[in-house]
């Protein structure tokens, strides 16, 4: 009976301040009484047969179980050769649509306020391909692959996903003027999904003037959608928008409800062990997994606390402009989750 | 006597609102009795034989001729196959650097101050190399180039640049952690140019971290440098920064002192032929040429009498904030270049 309706799911606690913050979002989990149960796997990349590098068998295993993961940052492979771990998860499991909510957060100043946007990136191919060649000597390319498979599956998402979650609009991102054929494709399955979705409002956007409109006003874009590169600049540009990557959660979504939601800033090995780290961000996007899973009020309880918390401002982490320490900080979030029961 | 040290510069007045900003231009530096003859060519492309698209050989004979050109916006074509003519002009005379300053303006109020950066871009190649193909049905790609000549070229521009124009560091701008080949050659020829460069700082940072660290905090970038992609996105993403693309100048370079110099904003036909067209970026841009030839004191006096009038907020035009005409702004310019006189 203890046990019913709780699932599990794979933590991958990550390097640095990773394991903190991991810990931080176990407790807050467990003052919200969130029915989850945590599996704590490591993700150091291990060679197979061939040399081909690979997530350890018993992590793969985990998650293929358990479906969903939670994940705190990894170092940056120093080895030649050695992928980057990031990516060798989205690619084991075809996490194909990387979903990365920017909204402000009230009481933590920034140039702009009522940010509400989510770019929501193709994850899987584009400039991310890995294909690259020296024609001769000195002349090198890259190939930037699309595929129409892909392309329409990230396009359906983004429709869904706005159609879920209340969102009004979808802008296509794309440099089709200059990539007709690659960016073309994409923009054409994304086209096609608009038609399919009447109800939310499309446009489509080059990549230089949404940046430009971007950090002019935030507030006219909704839901974006976009190819690998174009995804991984803008959301990082929206996440300065709001605060930085201490503050801002992100989700790799695949098919079949598979998952791992992410924190994605650095591992911050100055301050690791020090009690200093904010775990916001790997709390929010633990937030953003409730809701995947379908636990709405847990999931709204947990961001109430930590928003209330931040606008509170009286036990802020350092680079949230406190002197608290990373435990005072989920104690005090986790007081006022347990206030909320 | 009279027309000894009167230089030609070709000037390219283009479409929409083009004619009328070229014309404030040409009234300003009239006004500040600029050594300039102004020798006027239309560019509508011409399709030679095959077919292939190419500037019109007078035009092309003028630049050829006089080196230095001016250019108001080109409509975008819309013929099929048809080149954007801003691309064409960039290729014809291997106009290989495209440079950006852009300085906070005193008065037009932005989010952001003391902003005072300058985007390099690589012109010629990289994702702009127009090299795509169908592989299968529904499988597309698109390569992007980069050569050790090219990215040589552009990183040996930006440190002479900065040395030239007093500034104290170069940033190149990369993905070489996902595009290791393409983007590693163009790192790899920035760290031989740095090295060759020690009294120019140098660092080098991700794409995505330039863009989150753009946004929150502009004043820490000086010269950046980068392949052609990344530069068409950081350049507009820094012209918001400051107020957009009506009042961010731009500069094609090309080898032997050959360069056009150009407004990147729109024809806006909306309002082409009312007099309501501002045309600061068109004057920056001019001024950048003054300089460019070496007319320092002529693009002094036209730069601080545009800055003074904007500061001075009386006249403006309505996107400025203004209630003013084209020709209203224009005139009180050049009242302040005379009374420089
Ligand atoms: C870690 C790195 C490979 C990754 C990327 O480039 O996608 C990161 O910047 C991101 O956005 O998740
Ligand atoms: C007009 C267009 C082809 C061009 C580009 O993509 O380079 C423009 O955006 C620019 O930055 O000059």
């Amino acid at each position: 009976i203890f046990t019913r309706g709780i699932q599990t799911v794979t933590l991958i606690p990550g390097d640095g301040i990773g394991p903190e913050i991991s810990d931080a979002v176990m407790k807050i989990f467990e003052a919200a009484k969130a029915p989850i149960q945590w599996e704590e796997r490591n993700v150091t990349a291990i060679q197979g047969p061939g040399g081909k590098w690979m997530i350890p068998p018993d992590a793969k295993e985990s998650m293929d179980r358990n479906k969903i993961g939670l994940k705190g940052p990894l170092k940056t492979p120093i080895a030649a050769g050695h992928p980057s771990m990031n990516l060798l998860l989205r690619k084991t499991f075809d996490l194909y649509a990387n979903v990365r909510p920017c909204v402000s957060i009230e009481g933590y100043k920034t140039p702009y306020t009522d940010v509400n946007l989510v770019t929501i990136r193709e994850n899987t191919e584009g400039e991310y391909s890995g294909i690259e060649h020296v024609i001769v000597d000195g002349v090198v390319q890259s190939i930037k692959l699309i595929t129409e498979q892909a392309s329409q599956r990230i396009a359906e998402y983004a429709f869904e996903y706005a159609r879920n979650n209340q969102r009004a609009s979808v802008t296509a991102v794309h440099k089709a003027n200059i990539m007709r054929m690659s960016d073309g494709l994409f923009l054409r399955k994304c086209r096609e999904a608009a038609e399919k979705h009447k109800d939310v409002k499309f446009t489509e956007m080059y990549l230089d003037t949404v940046c430009l409109n971007m950090v002019q006003d935030p507030t006219q874009f909704d839901v974006l959608v976009m190819p690998n590169l174009y995804g991984d600049i803008l959301s990082d540009l929206c996440a300065g928008l709001i605060g930085g990557l201490g503050v801002t959660p992100s989700g790799n979504i695949g098919a079949n409800g598979v998952a791992i939601f992410e924190s994605v800033h650095g591992t911050a090995p100055d301050i690791a062990g020090k009690d200093m780290a904010n775990p916001t961000a790997l709390l929010l996007s633990a937030v953003m997994m409730l809701r995947h899973m379908g636990l709405h009020s847990h999931g709204n309880n947990i961001e109430t606390a930590c928003f209330d918390t931040i606008r509170d401002k009286k036990v802020l982490t350092k680079d949230l402009g406190g002197n608290s320490k990373c435990s005072e900080f989920t104690e005090a979030i986790c007081q006022r989750v347990r206030d909320m029961n």
